[in-house]
């Protein structure tokens, strides 16, 4: 590590990709963890936080988007010469976790976490290299009941924070589907590992080059519009009809699409084990009254990783409040079975299933669309720093509003009066109190009321009504204080 | 970074001085983080995230313990080989955030932060490398009410997670009063920087090594138990008195200290300037009730950081549940003024001051006290899993329950009654729901109700009378489940 040269004055930035959170951003992500966590709760999962960061042998490097060149963690070394990372998600040290605690656990395990997890990515606007994740996962049990039950909770949790169902669907699939469709396509064409891979990454490519795009890269390649070409996976043309016909199926209704994957199955044995599953929690939901906010879309991937089963997608799609013909649209989370991680610490397999909810992309979204699910807030009633020998009577006001439960603070900076209404501006005070020497004698005090205020000024042109309307700016006695405020601020 | 050998099985652990939250522990933290962030909010604080990682040169590493030789930051390179750390406290990014926004921002800026910190120590029982801190610090104002604003949010901070005021402290002084007793002695002989660090670094000592050990280090050293010689101040003997005078004041009363400290000053002007500074800071905390919970204790040294004036220190002092003559002791947090800390990046100086609590640690202590502020809590009601083809009527159950606020859910395992019941054991469930074929067509559903159970198999030693006991095990209708429930739970 460098030195610092203290006699220098060094800039105040921040690394690209990195940001502060302050204001109503702030308000907005905790808003949205306390809602969604309430949910998971109600659920039965409990919390649990591990650290930062943990061996980098131990996270492994299960990226969704591995095949991304830039992609990758941020590592460093012990004194001990052992290699660290910052972890990368939530799943990787959950699997260490069950592993390490198996015998102490009770099962099947409902955790939630909430937390930043950090990836040494290239950044860009609306992408951070540090953002939160809210994950549930249930360990040890491979019934189809805990991958439904995670379905329902993503739904829950965005019907939480005030989503309509119109707003937001959840498209499941299952990732023995996909193994279906490449044994029956090797039966006329031998596959292998790396063919296959380029086939799941064309399928998942589907929202960016579409159909047509995704037929190129199964067959002789692709050139994107920058000129790059990616390599397709020369397929013959039976195999490249199959693929397409399964991405293709309608996804309007789960029962038909259970029945035309059936038609383009058959009785492929891992395709039927998917089929029965994807019946069953149909059933399920069905009867739970979810509609058509859970979609069966077989296009559904889930990157490259380490699911086995059931996979699925949340998505939300929102009227954009700048342009209302273009919805803004985004996945913010997903997840699935994943019956293998945790078989990296353990002889014996652990069944597993989880979702994850990307908190800093949905506040990006929601924020976005201009869809507000705070209440207006405003800042702390200000206490004006009048009189110094009176000091001790603003901190004593202060003390009665926190008291019956409002934020309140004395101006405790050097300034005079102007700039202290300047400051209950830019802190967005609804209302400033003032006692000076005439208020003291009179046990009074004068109240300005800035919501008031600000309403009023819109529609008022004479500056002397404005001054002198009794709503905006008035006496009360400094006797019962806070119940006084308390009717003001729920009156205005 | 290595590559992993994926055939081979990974032991599952953490590095040391990392730790897994869960449990009670977490719940712990959550209540405090929200107790105490409630307190600054209503004290007009508002909150600001910064990035867990930025750039090297820009945190600085102004640590509290920067003499240990094992103390420091964990730091890693960019692509672009710039150096960053993860922070190691909560302050330096918020002098950074301030000079990068000073024009954007309503000062006196009063901002509040919570967050992971880690350090690159040897840790120990007790002693993380990630712990929690929950800062608040006022950036723009020198005023003194600044300072006494932050000594009453400690102390109001510490009420408000339920401590009584027998059991906390918070000890007062100001560095400005050791500069003056370092210029006093440097008339009669010539103090360097480095005698001046041992000076420092020999009071901040009292604590652990007694005054008699801060004796030998203001003279020629001292040997510890473990026979490592630490080398003195080798100060005269008249400058030793001076000291020992010093930070022998008595704290019992904050007048007297005042009366005292100005007798050891006399006429210097940095004695001055603090003397006068705690006179203002006593006379408010007097009018507002703060007594002895208050001191002012020319033993606080704060580390030999960036401090300015005014420091301080907060302390808890719990009777301990396993030894009552042993009461436990330790300080969980502190602050104080820095004023030219954000000089670092910013021509114009720029005033500030703050507290900063250790949740952690508090945390820590309230444990080992058996101090509970958590409301006994139970785990989520299980539904039990019975009859394959109406497992959508415990889900329906289970939503009941949610929406009427509780937390509930189905055993989605695969395993019997048996070991459902022990699940529900280890989940601390208040009661069981059971609905088998009989009950169902009844329309009622058999409640086994877990807290009660407990209760009486402590006191009744008859098996049947157990099993029998229709306050442990009882049939209710399904119809108005929820609300039956809730009667139940809120009696028992």
């Amino acid at each position: 590590m460098p030195k610092n040269n203290l006699n220098k004055t060094i800039k105040a930035s921040l690394p690209r990709g990195q940001r502060d959170i302050f204001g109503t951003d702030i308000d907005l992500i905790n808003e949205i963890i306390k809602k969604v966590t309430c949910v998971y709760k109600r659920y039965g999962f409990e919390e649990l936080s591990t650290p930062a960061f943990e061996f980098s042998d131990v996270l492994g490097k299960f990226l969704p988007d591995d095949d991304r060149p830039n992609s990758g963690v941020f590592s460093f070394q012990d004194d001990d010469e052992k290699w660290l990372s910052l972890r990368y998600d939530l799943t990787s040290p959950l699997a260490r976790f069950v592993a390490e605690n198996y015998d102490i656990i009770a099962k099947p395990y409902k955790r939630y976490q909430v937390g930043n997890v950090w990836r040494n990515e290239k950044p860009g606007p609306g992408r951070y290299r540090e953002f939160i994740q809210l994950d549930a996962d249930i360990v040890g049990s491979d019934n189809y009941l805990v991958d439904a039950e995670l379905i329902m909770l993503a739904c829950d949790s965005l019907a939480a924070i005030g989503l309509s169902n119109e707003n937001y669907n959840v498209r499941v699939s299952n990732r023995k589907l996909l193994d279906a469709i490449l044994e029956i396509i090797s039966e006329k064409d031998s596959i292998d590992n790396e063919r296959k891979l380029i086939i799941l990454r064309a399928i998942d490519k589907l929202d960016r080059v579409g159909l047509e795009g995704v037929e190129k890269l199964l067959a002789d390649g692709r050139k994107d519009a920058s000129g790059d070409f990616t390599k397709g996976a020369k397929l013959k043309s039976i195999g490249i009809k199959k693929i397409m016909d399964f991405i293709s199926i309608e996804i309007s209704n789960r029962n038909k699409f259970i029945s035309d994957i059936k038609n383009l199955i058959g009785s492929n044995q891992s395709g039927e084990s998917a089929i029965n599953e994807l019946i069953a929690i149909n059933d399920l939901l069905d009867r739970m009254g979810y509609s058509s906010e859970v979609l069966f879309d077989s296009s559904v991937v889930r990157g490259l990783g380490y699911y086995t089963g059931t996979i699925f997608e949340a998505n939300i799609s929102i009227e954009n409040s700048n342009d209302k013909d273009l919805p803004v649209i985004g996945s913010i989370g997903g997840g699935g079975r994943y019956d293998n991680l945790i078989s990296r610490f353990k002889k014996d397999a652990v069944p597993a299933s989880g979702f994850s909810m990307g908190i800093s992309r949905l506040c990006t979204i929601l924020q976005l669309t201009g869809y507000n699910i705070l209440k207006p807030k405003y800042g702390p009633i200000l206490i004006l720093l009048m009189d110094k020998e009176y000091e001790y009577s603003y901190f004593q006001m202060a003390k009665e509003l926190r008291a019956a439960g409002m934020n309140a603070e004395v101006y405790v900076g050097n300034s005079g009066m102007k700039a202290q209404m300047k400051y209950a501006d830019r802190r967005n005070s609804p209302l400033v109190i003032i006692e000076g020497t005439d208020e003291r004698a009179k046990g009074i005090v004068t109240i300005k009321n800035l919501v008031k205020g600000k309403e009023i000024a819109s529609t008022i042109d004479n500056r002397d009504k404005w001054i002198n309307n009794t709503s905006i700016q008035f006496e009360i006695s400094r006797e019962g204080l806070s119940q006084k405020i308390k009717d003001i601020l729920g009156t205005d």
